[in-house]
């Protein structure tokens, strides 16, 4: 063990210790403190022991025992705890001295904690970890931003520990300053929010409409692994469904109420304040809580009554319908993450890769698939992509996945079966392919009740026009209250 | 005009030139005031000459012109000014007098400004004022809340100058406490970005898919606005169709760009953060934003190819259709409106009067239709009533409407046709009337990849399990970081 350790960890919750060892194994010197001695004590004497890994009992201790630059890393609960243990920890620190916050942040508090550490002449990251208590031991996606300067200080760490495509890319890289590495890490959670939420759509046609069983849409879902939905989500729906409890598939007697309170939530509020249609994502968090709402549900169940779902035709052509539609919204709702992350870089000053970004998500986290190669690819023919519905490939397999995805939705429509999220990412598709919206018509009536004025098709932008379309009113455009 | 004046109105852009119009109509004395000593002159000489309306050159002059307790009303813009006002106010004022926002202030504004007020021993109350700046003249929707004390003061005043319903009942009562006034009206302009989308969708299906003219169409809601679907918004959209500029329908030479930055996506991010599945009026709140991105649109028209819309059926029989879809979705989106209300009285505390709520939009307002009254109905005869889908007034209605509402929504989807809150909202229905929905298999996914725990159906509520499905994970659930 050297004599001084390469970074510190504070916080032994599993995630916490889980990455120590992970850096331990990598061959790196860890400091592991904790508020409770007796958790330090324990660690150091169980799963730490004969490992590169030193235990403090103050924050003293913690910091005299690091090489510097010093390197914190912060594992505790995201909010006031952060905030606490940064005030403790900066009175102890050098100029230089980089804490590192590893919790699941909302970005705003990452934006703020970095300048306000940087004011004190310290460095801060604000990083996504992603991958739950397994990746953090065997290799997570880290999507860490901040002081751009402490990068290279932590760059061998964090990369020694990520999660490796393929060819032995790291699934972590520097995506920008302040905030973007807890802004990315909640669009990937987002993300995530949706593509659970469409399996979950694709697997309730299935099964309410098709009446397969868990076998038989096991035998579906081993099947769309082996293809380009190949992905961790769709692998593990895949064994969710062989799963036995007393020879009866144990999903169904789980009850179907979701929580949601977090960064799916997070991820939504943020496309209403930056103006990106992210419906997807938004009707994802949405349907949890529809979920959450069982006993309405089960009421009203018994007062609404719609079709009896009754499916005529090739169920088999018909699963593969179902499969282009799950991919054509996946499409969409990485096209609107991606917007997101677009938009909101532009607001932040942020210069995010996006390449990169799906690169880090290639491995080591929930959303990992060998479609975000796809997305890679395309950013690599064209950085300044503005949405992927229009990079070569993605239009390619839209085209070839509209049609089996229209009449999924039709179908779901006509029987009576709910797909949320299925719909909204075609309203979006037709809407985004639409030289022509009905917004028109929605001006004329905000210039009919309001005078808020219009543009023209036949005039340049930036013109406004108003007009009295009652005889009645004035012709005074809309005015803004002013003292 | 008497020594002393009813009430003070601050802002003389045209709503608050407007309001003290309306109020000295109805007898009322009012004092105006003015930052610009011009504009007050301006206005004395002007619209205000002969009536019962005084000018105002300082705070002082105001104050002093005022009845106990003083009332004074701000039609100012709403955020800083608001609060620089009131600041201006506090020192001159006594005990029990009373503040008025009547801007279109963010709720949380008026929940922070009605405790400080009240911490300094005056009142306030922050009301939404709906109906533009006719409405402000002739007869607002007002919706007041904040200090309940300050009701009795103000009640006549509002009463009077607020639009009426047939009956002679005002469009005004009060809300409830602190900012449950801008609230309501927040949900208000949510709802009217609700209902403008679905009368834009059902133009686009007749534009696109049935070949309509725009005459045909002023026919078809000209038709429409003579029976349950009569409110405001259809009739003006009937005479928008018919308005010609130089023998053209004048709606389709305006830019199809809607502006989205306020009430609306305030109301989106409400039902994010209160968990309350609000689909349609999230859709319509990006339907916005989509037709925004009209030079990305335009680029993606040429690129990304649909089918060319095609209708074949009785087009008369389809109308019908599409009108039932718009009611049916109509129904949803209050419906949710309303489930937001009562989730945010909750937290709030507020005891909300909902059938008064929807008897204050009845008249003045934008959303105004004789559809209310179904929705006051409602709540008369239950007052608990969960969702107005359970209703039986709704209940007959949907029942009546869902096969068409699927024949359009299905139609739409085959042709190409954008619909995303037509859509929207048939998801949330069948949601909503699911006892049984996919949020098994995604609680599966999260045991699966985070521990998160399960509740079971054949179980009590609040048990939680936890399953080892790989064989692999140790059977500890999920822990939160712990320092």
């Amino acid at each position: 063990m050297k004599e001084l350790s390469d970074i510190g960890l504070v916080g032994l919750a599993v995630m916490g210790e889980n990455l120590i060892l992970n850096m331990a194994s990598k061959g790196f010197t860890v400091t592991a403190y904790n508020r409770s001695a007796e958790k330090v004590e324990k660690f150091i004497e169980g799963r730490a022991k004969g490992k590169t890994i030193r235990g403090a009992f103050s924050i003293e201790e913690l910091v005299s025992s690091l090489a510097a630059p010093r390197k914190i890393m912060l594992m505790v609960k995201a909010g006031q705890a952060v905030d606490d243990m940064i005030e403790q920890l900066i009175p102890h620190l050098d100029k230089g001295d980089i804490i590192i916050d590893g919790g699941n942040t909302h970005f705003p508090d990452s934006n703020r904690r970095t300048k306000y550490l940087e004011s004190k002449g310290l460095l801060y990251i604000g990083t996504g970890v992603s991958g739950g208590e397994e990746g953090a031991l065997t290799g997570p996606s880290i999507m860490p931003g901040g002081s751009t300067a402490a990068w290279s200080a932590v760059k061998d760490i964090f990369q020694s520990i990520s999660a490796k495509v393929e060819d032995g890319t790291p699934c972590c890289d520097w995506v920008g300053e302040d905030g973007a590495g807890h802004f990315v890490k909640m669009v990937h959670n987002g993300i995530e929010y949706g593509d659970m939420q469409l399996i979950c759509e694709a697997y309730q046609i299935m099964k309410e409409l098709l009446g397969l069983s868990a076998d038989e849409m096991h035998e579906v879902f081993k099947d769309w692994n082996e293809g380009e939905l190949d992905s961790y989500l769709i692998e593990i729906t895949r064994d969710i469904l062989a799963f036995k409890e007393d020879g009866e598939p144990l999903v169904e007697k789980i009850l179907d109420t979701a929580g949601q309170k977090g960064t799916g939530k997070w991820t939504a509020v943020s496309a209403l304040e930056e103006g990106v249609p992210l419906t997807l994502i938004g009707e994802a968090v949405f349907a949890r809580c529809l979920s959450a709402q069982k006993d309405e549900r089960v009421a009203a169940s018994k007062i609404l009554s719609g079709p009896k779902p009754a499916f005529e035709g090739d169920k088999k052509a018909f699963i593969e319908d179902i499969r282009q539609a799950l991919l054509a919204s996946k499409i969409v709702s990485y096209a609107q993450g991606y917007v997101l992350m677009r938009e909101a870089a532009k607001a932040s000053g942020w210069d995010l890769n996006y390449g990169g970004i799906a690169l880090m998500w290639r491995g080591g986290c929930i959303i990992r698939s060998t479609f975000l190669n796809k997305i890679k690819d395309a950013f690599d023919r064209n950085p300044e992509l503005t949405n992927l519905l229009v990079d070569d490939y993605f239009v390619e397999k839209m085209m070839a996945a509209q049609a089996g995805w229209r009449r999924v939705v039709a179908t779901a429509a006509m029987n009576g079966v709910p797909t949320p999220t299925l719909t909204s990412a075609l309203s979006y598709f037709d809407g985004y392919r639409h030289a022509r919206l009905p917004a028109n018509l929605l001006q004329a009536q905000r210039d009919y009740f309001g005078a808020h004025t219009y543009e023209r098709i036949d005039r340049e932008r930036g013109e406004f026009f108003h007009t009295n379309w009652t005889g009645r009113g004035g012709d005074t455009a809309s005015t803004t209250y002013n003292v």
